[in-house]
């Protein structure tokens, strides 16, 4: 072998050549970061520049006997890398030329290297056989800093809710008696009541704050203690109480609303009913207005027409209950009535069945049950009135006069209600990628002989790539979330029939992505994460009903796509249709005429992480959709097939749209969020994740993409190796990234992360 | 609209006309299936004849208007659609001919068209305005004749095991206390260790009929009854029992075989430790011959190097402990010792530490636990010495010298249990198949008010599509597992390290399905396959395990990957591997040769359906993976990178590998057995069933194709349309399909699926 030896000023370049050359990726613009470094170093002559310069063609890269010489120097050199030091490489090069010319400056042509190609220690510290002074994690950026990012307005009522959480009474526990488990959990959520955290979300008069968004971020936060008190808190006072709320009127807030948030009055939300979880307008329980007594008689016509899977069934004293509503003879569709359902010494009342579902994959804290009504009568007044009511003359009446408006406006009061279950769906996924990650931190796995100590798990390229594009996930989710509450809340926007799309369609891309994320975390834990005690398994458990209850993700999917396509005002039958299509043939012409060949096979990392390309691949990805869609639908229209068959025939069609539309906003909302952070340092953190996450998930639909002309060959195989990439760039700060969640330490029980 | 009425000759064809062009997918050999079936149609005119023709035209279709008057003309005919039918498309036409003319002439051009387009009532049904009778299944396949051909030659011994289910200890019931559970489970074992299946691959002389690959496939069923039964069985049975047939000698045979296959002696197989799950030559327990007792000493050295998760550990008298093996102060590299751990009464030995492993997410019936040794003395003798032994003068000796080949020769002979692992997986993945499916073949969900009777679940494309290919699946990995049972206990093939690289990979593509597929099957249930009772939920929590233990899935992989490199005997930094290069490089180009735009963009069914494009694709990905594979290790060896970091720079570029031979390796070995079904309506079955796993595979792996350039985009997209396609037509047949499984009716304890 060769054994040349460099002057100093060579020699110094020497590591970051190695390290750039032994590396897969190599794009034009690093090749132009080195040159400008060059350029800008003064203290290089002319022939030590082009000598370096020369290193630099993509096309003649140097030979392998080269790249061995410059090993061979820098190993031989016996320099230890210590990752702790600011710029390691930069470091390590000052004391390569130290060690072999006894002058040891340091040089800032170096360092803007190092620093504008991101290079970390993990990617280079095997490279070289050096003694290597490894750090589990950078101390660069700081947890709390990013969990007060997170939390933003909503800190103090985090804060608060976090500390109540360090109470004996939310220690974990293993518990298989679904009957003392139920117990404990009634406990819990009183407790928290009791602290005004039920009531929250209701106005000042009857003991809350008003805070719904607040509301949403706490409702994420218990999924740190657990998933059975999560959606018990949310059926009392969420469910229940929200339906008081907002599909009752001042009689009904001012006889019960202060009671439901103080948990004194236990109830539950009846409303689906086997075959009719997402099909509400088809339930079959009745409830018959019969004037002579002033009262309406709730009733289950058939055996199998029960309340189904309703939470919080044996420990109630009353159901609002969901029922078709006659009315001298009319069905005036589906309402909400208060009807009470136990006494005081908590026996059933006359006509009123409840049975256990028994037990469940998860939430055995949760008491589900059956409910059957056999002609039970109540009040008038305990019709929950708002939007419908019926007077004193025993006639109905509603200002909402189309039924199947009135319908979705009751309705979309609860809409609320999803993006919980998302927010809950949410804290499962931090909370397992945080014990994954603790533990990927602390275990060793095999590697060769020569080595002493085996490799972390998390310095595994499959276990960064398996784990940081989720821990991005949660990042831009949370942010997503965060916003659309707001959006809810918002009143000066009374027209909620967006949102409520919007949310559909995030309810279920997140609780997938929830459910993903934490089976991923529990097999990357492997024998430990099955075990109980590191709570992956309880999360799994309790997590996975979220992707079918509050509305099945693929229904609801199908509902967000319709939403996008009346956004487009596009009526089926009717000739406003084809001038809709125009309009969306051009909008999308536009796009298309930016798909040159030069664009389709882009591949330099700033176009690659430069989030106007991923919003143009979004936006191009929906509209693309929308736009097909609804020119099959018009066709088979044309052939007079009815459009409800006309639907089912592109059903997955519309699933597509749907994703690509909520992946869309979710990516939008959180790159506007993150150009709002005023430190700079964070700001390029979030942009970083912003961008993993966008090329994740065009990496997950790159057959598609690759299918429209969109990306070429060349493009696709650079964004998977960028995600790739972007792992390995994160490493460093993953430890710091779950630590930002900001998971109280009293609720990280599980021994396997500790 | 116009209203135009046709002669009988033409109007026998308008039913086929507007189902065909109703449709999306049209291509040209359908075309030609309708012009041939014209042709010979002798009843025809030539105007007639022409006119039909003229409405084949693919760039001119039949306008809508023209459609639309097509379906007036059905509607109108108030003819029954009757799906019991054998030929039901025809025999409508037949009944609307003989509305409008009072002639019914049965059309075998007709019935042609109809069996080679593969045109089922539900691509129809819907298309009409008339009455429909439905039915959930064709009966046009047998269940127990598709049973009978998975059964093969085992067909006596799992009717036998079938029958023995049918007994009152397998009733299933929900179990949360882990003790009691734990003594059903064992009870269980013990129950079928009686009857004889326990020792099943033993030999005659021990109490068997050295069956394994009958014992595979019981292992299979017994997935039916319970997964902890399954797993203790085999820890029982397959590992205990199997360490002591397979790598014990005779006198180990004689004193402990037989009473290990009646379970009179219980025993536990103690080799993972924590942190080396699978890195099994790392562990860290230690077996130290001490020459002047003649004893062998093992002790746990640190608190951490315990046994972990070993299943049977509290009810086991017996232990085979695997430990480094250390003769005069050598270490002679890992053996399997067995230990006695507890005396007649149950009580541990001393110096021998057990601790209950806890609640776990399934498996609860299993008693795992912790080990720990403090040097345990047992005698010589119970070295398990069938390739290492200690000679009477206090020796090491064995056979094999190098100590890398006896590592691995020892762990081949388990290779057994890891196809065990993969084949209960398998049967949970069925079992949870055959539930979901036969709740969506009851269950109807909302469609439009028109209708009276709303669509059962299985009649929603997305529906079809989540479940049918996963139910192709399950035929190909049965078919796989069979054959990969039957190369491995083929004693004339000696050489087992080939087939241990390929149940490497396929235990972990096939654990993957199973979680993946109970998974889809859970949320196909909705909230009911949510509660227990529904044994979808047991079985998620039993399967997870599954894909990491017997190796962990991504290590697993690597290990095919690896082996696949090493079958073209790559020697990584030797001259030689040049020549395998430009060999593989040789294969490619002439794979890459057939690869011209004419081929990747062929999209006709002909091709699409051809076992030989299947193949090929598979084949292709295999051997350009493993080629581009070898090139990137070379290149950074060449660069002076240790082999260990290269293997790691390309730790998912291995995963892919492994993966995509594992799907060559099951599709091929189903598609070869699927040419030796003597009968030919069910050969055409399981060739469809293998075309629709062929196609859904290279569908998930598009993104990878169409950046080959190996598809294009046409036929992307086409095959994306034939895989739902192939679900649709698969539909009448779904309920059969499941039924052939085999699964006992007294196994079928789901309500939801009653």
């Amino acid at each position: 072998m060769e054994k040349k030896m460099y002057p100093g000023g060579i020699l110094q370049y020497i590591p970051f050549f190695y390290v750039i050359w032994s590396d897969d990726l190599l794009s034009v613009s690093e090749i132009n970061v080195v040159q400008k470094a060059i350029k800008q170093d003064k203290g290089l002559t002319k022939d030590e520049a082009a000598t370096l310069n020369s290193w630099l063609n993509i096309k003649q890269p140097p030979a392998d006997e080269t790249l061995k010489n410059w090993k061979h120097i820098v190993s031989n050199s016996k320099v230890r890398l210590v990752e702790s030091n600011t710029y390691p490489l930069t470091t390590l090069s000052q004391n390569v030329v130290c060690h072999y010319y006894n002058e040891c400056p340091f040089n800032d042509s170096l360092k803007y290297i190092e620093v504008n190609l991101g290079i970390q220690p993990n990617h280079y510290n095997h490279l070289f056989d050096v003694e290597v002074d490894h750090e589990i994690t950078s101390d660069y950026y700081d947890a709390s800093e990013i969990d007060t990012i997170l939390k933003g307005k909503h800190a103090p009522v985090i804060d608060g809710f976090r500390a109540a959480l360090d109470k004996p009474i939310f220690a974990w526990d293993i518990h298989r008696k679904k009957e003392k488990f139920r117990e404990i959990v009634l406990k819990q959520v009183q407790f928290l009541a009791h602290k005004g955290f039920g009531a929250m979300a209701y106005p000042q008069a009857y003991g809350g704050t008003g805070d719904m968004e607040g509301y949403a971020t706490i409702f994420e936060n218990m999924m740190y203690v657990d998933g059975s008190l999560t959606i018990k808190f949310g059926v009392q006072f969420g469910l229940f109480g929200g339906s008081i709320q907002k599909l009752g009127t001042k009689k009904h807030h001012d006889k019960y609303l202060k009671k439901a948030g103080t948990a004194d009055l236990l109830g539950c939300f009846a409303m689906t009913e086997t075959g009719h979880g997402s099909n509400v307008r088809g339930i079959k329980t009745t409830a018959t207005f019969d004037k002579t007594s002033d009262n309406i008689i709730i009733h289950t016509p058939g055996k199998n027409d029960n309340k189904e899977y309703i939470g919080n069934a044996l420990h109630s004293k009353m159901a609002s209950v969901f029922a078709q509503l006659i009315v001298n003879g009319k069905n005036e569709g589906v309402h909400a009535i208060l009807v009470p359902v136990r006494d005081e010494k908590h026996e059933l009342l006359p006509g009123v069945t409840i049975e256990d579902n028994g037990y469940k994959l998860g939430l055995n804290g949760v008491d589900n049950g059956k409910i059957w009504f056999n002609q039970v009568a109540v009040p008038r007044e305990n019709l929950l009135n708002k939007y419908g009511t019926i007077t004193d003359k025993g006639e109905y009446h509603s200002d909402i006069k189309n039924p199947n408006k009135r319908f979705f406006t009751m309705l979309g009061t609860l809409v609320g209600g999803r993006i919980c279950v998302a927010r809950a769906g949410l804290g499962g996924a931090k909370m397992s990628l945080t014990i994954a990650i603790k533990h990927a931190l602390k275990r060793r796995q095999f590697n060769d002989s020569v080595k002493i100590q085996e490799d972390l798990l998390m310095d595994y390229p499959t276990h960064q790539l398996r784990l940081t594009p989720l821990v991005a996930s949660a990042y831009v989710y949370h942010v997503t979330l965060d916003k659309m509450m707001e959006v809810y809340c918002d009143d000066s926007q009374p027209d909620k029939r967006k949102v409520e799309t919007q949310v559909a369609g995030l309810k279920s891309i997140i609780t997938w992505y929830a459910n993903n994320t934490i089976q991923e975390c529990r097999e990357a834990c492997g024998g430990k994460g099955y075990l109980i005690e590191n709570r992956i398994a309880d999360l799994k458990g309790d997590v996975d009903i979220f992707t079918t209850f509050e509305g099945d993700n693929n229904v609801l999917l199908q509902l967000a796509a319709k939403g996008v396509l009346s956004d487009f005002k596009a009526e089926f039958n009717s000739a406003g249709f084809s001038s809709v299509l125009k309009v969306l043939a051009k909008q999308l012409s536009d796009k298309l005429s930016n798909i040159n060949p030069m664009y389709s096979n882009k591949v330099d990392k700033e176009h690659l992480y430069n989030p106007k390309f991923h919003k143009h691949a979004f936006d191009y990805r929906t509209r693309r959709l929308t736009y097909t869609l609804a020119m099959r639908i018009r066709s088979y229209i044309k052939k007079g097939i009815p459009s409800y068959q006309a639907f089912l025939k592109v059903q997955t069609h519309l699933l597509a749209l749907g994703k690509a539309y909520s992946i869309e906003l979710a990516y939008r909302t959180f790159a506007d969020f993150a150009e709002t952070i005023k430190d700079e340092k964070y700001r390029a953190l979030f942009e970083k994740l912003g961008t993993l996450y966008a090329l994740y998930e065009i990496r997950k639909d790159a057959a598609w993409y690759l299918e429209q002309g969109y990306i070429g060959s060349s493009k696709s195989k650079a964004i998977r190796q960028r995600v790739e990439r972007l792992c390995t760039e994160l490493r460093p700060h993953i430890d710091v990234l779950v630590d930002g969640f900001g998971i109280p330490k009293h609720c990280m029980s599980a021994p396997v992360a500790n």
